[in-house]
């Protein structure tokens, strides 16, 4: 299996043999370009303004950026600024900078063929990844649910069927989710252009709702379980995910409603004890103000536009990991930690 | 004191004698723009779509509208017709019914010229009763606070400083309010047109937020108290107010932050026992699916949009009204029977 002779192809991601396409997600719903994104800069822009995004597709692409990059005729000089500019594009994203220090590793140790075939493994490890969370998560529905959902997880955030989005799909297949109530999720609206974009393409049931809307709807008890992605878990099962996740998980625990975060063992940071130490990227107040090019808000108002928030264990119900699912209990009890060590 | 040459002139409306101008709220922050709300069925269709918008000042501008109507050579069919159109222009909003049943009634018993002036000493009560509530609201801060409203509830919304953020207003003047953090209010997003644009005109400090970040904010305690208006109250204290009320009520309670919803008597509903009586308006999916003529969402994606949501007294810390501060206790004991009562 080499990357020369490889033809991959997923929701987000195409690579040729050739040239690496990325799905701009900036212009979902409605149109659907796609960007040579081959180039390490050039990559690293994409990731920096959005039009790749979610935490695993990040680090499958930037892998794969890195690996065109490995097979030019660049000198170690340039390499390893393109190595650097790819890890610093977006620094909440810790499958990112775990993507590209195993390129480097795999780089040093074995040269830059093997490095280039590392990428499509990344790439093939994700897609099993997915499934594997999905074959766990499946385990924790009872009947057929309506789901809430926040941001996109799916087939546009990573290379397989998606973390929480991919579980959902799975779990639709197999009769276990009826319905999927999709939060907007300002202000980037990743809900709302993404999320809905890929169920309607699938054929779940969706209905978009305003982000101010899921505690309406917990209290009159159509939404029975929360499933949504993580960008960082800590060591103690606190996690970082899209803003406005800490307050679903107020919601969903003052209503009794059991919430979930679903994503690959690359997003469990081994060097981040609790929540407190996981960095929060802030961004500019402008998307705070209005949506693309549009601008609603007073321009002299003043906004705090944080892109993360961080959701402590104990409103969480389990993780759902590619390893299996881990209780609070579980999480509390350090359950991490002995899976590090092991 | 009587309207033909009466001057008003508040934030959002003015009467020049002879016509009924109103600021068109769906074209701010960027412009001032004023239409002529003088006839009845123009006035109507500018409170459905929202040009004119707040409970008390859709139902001081129907007054007036009403009152233009009454001045001119209209026949009892043509003003019965009228009346009608005005008063069911905005169902949930009970202030508006409670002021065109006082208008057909002084009517009927005292006369149109009679009732002309009732419409002018409507706009003068609801001056006195916003100040009223500012001075009953005054007494709940202890020091200077910073504080989170949700939607619009000050100049815009009354022909006064306004019910939840006029006592904001007022408790800045008086040292009382350090900060403002102003929800953005999907889907139609009054808090960052119209709450900023106010805030902005006043001077008072304020930073725009995502409805889905007040709870972030609460966590860090950089909120000490929440104050936000009323379209409805049921006589057990429970509220109905603008969709994401409830929410916010939530993450109040969870992390122990004051909460309050401010209102004149005329919200109060006494044909309404509670909460589960107040019928909500359910808007078009379009609001949902994007703002004004963007749309970011599927076309096909259903959407949730129920205008209003209901808040129990539960949550509740106090009700403002211009009668007093009742509190979730006193409320709870049947407080606004006695009200209505005495």
């Amino acid at each position: 299996m080499n990357l020369r002779n490889a033809n991959l192809e997923s929701m987000a991601l195409k690579w040729d043999g050739e040239c690496l396409w990325v799905l701009d997600q900036t212009q979902l719903p409605d149109e659907e370009i796609w960007l040579d994104g081959s180039e390490p800069r050039t990559m690293a822009g994409l990731i920096h303004r959005l039009s790749v995004r979610g935490a695993p597709l990040i680090g499958v692409a930037a892998a794969l950026s890195y690996a065109w990059a490995l097979g030019s005729n660049a000198g170690d000089a340039a390499l390893e600024a393109d190595w650097r500019f790819l890890r610093e594009a977006r620094p909440t994203a810790v499958n990112l900078a775990w993507a590209m220090d195993r390129m480097k590793q795999v780089q040093e140790y074995r040269g830059r063929e093997a490095a280039r075939d590392e990428a499509l493994a990344i790439f093939h490890e994700d897609v099993a990844l997915c499934e594997a969370m999905s074959a766990h998560g499946l385990t924790l529905f009872d009947g057929s649910e309506a789901v809430l959902t926040h941001c996109n997880s799916g087939g546009l955030a990573t290379v397989g069927v998606g973390t929480a989005l991919g579980l959902i799909r799975r779990a639709w297949e197999a009769g276990k989710v009826s319905h999927v109530f999709v939060d907007e999720t300002r202000p980037l609206l990743q809900g709302g252009r993404l999320t809905a974009w890929e169920l309607g393409r699938l054929g779940i049931p969706h209905t978009l709702i305003t982000d101010s809307m899921a505690a309406i709807l917990m209290r009159e008890g159509r939404i029975q379980r929360v499933l949504l992605g993580a960008d960082r878990i800590a060591m103690n099962g606190d996690f970082a995910n899209k803003v406005g996740t800490y307050g679903v998980a107020v919601q969903a625990h003052f209503h009794g409603v059991p919430f979930h975060t679903v994503a690959p063992w690359s997003t469990v940071d081994t060097h981040c004890p609790s929540g407190k130490d996981i960095p929060i990227e802030h961004r500019d107040a402008k998307e705070v103000r209005g949506f693309g090019s549009l601008r609603w808000a007073p321009v002299q108002s003043e906004a705090f536009n944080p892109s993360f928030d961080v959701t402590p264990v104990s409103l969480l119900t389990s993780i759902v990991l590619d390893r299996g699912v881990f209780t609070r209990e579980q999480l509390e009890a350090g359950a991490l930690q002995g899976c590090c060590v092991a």
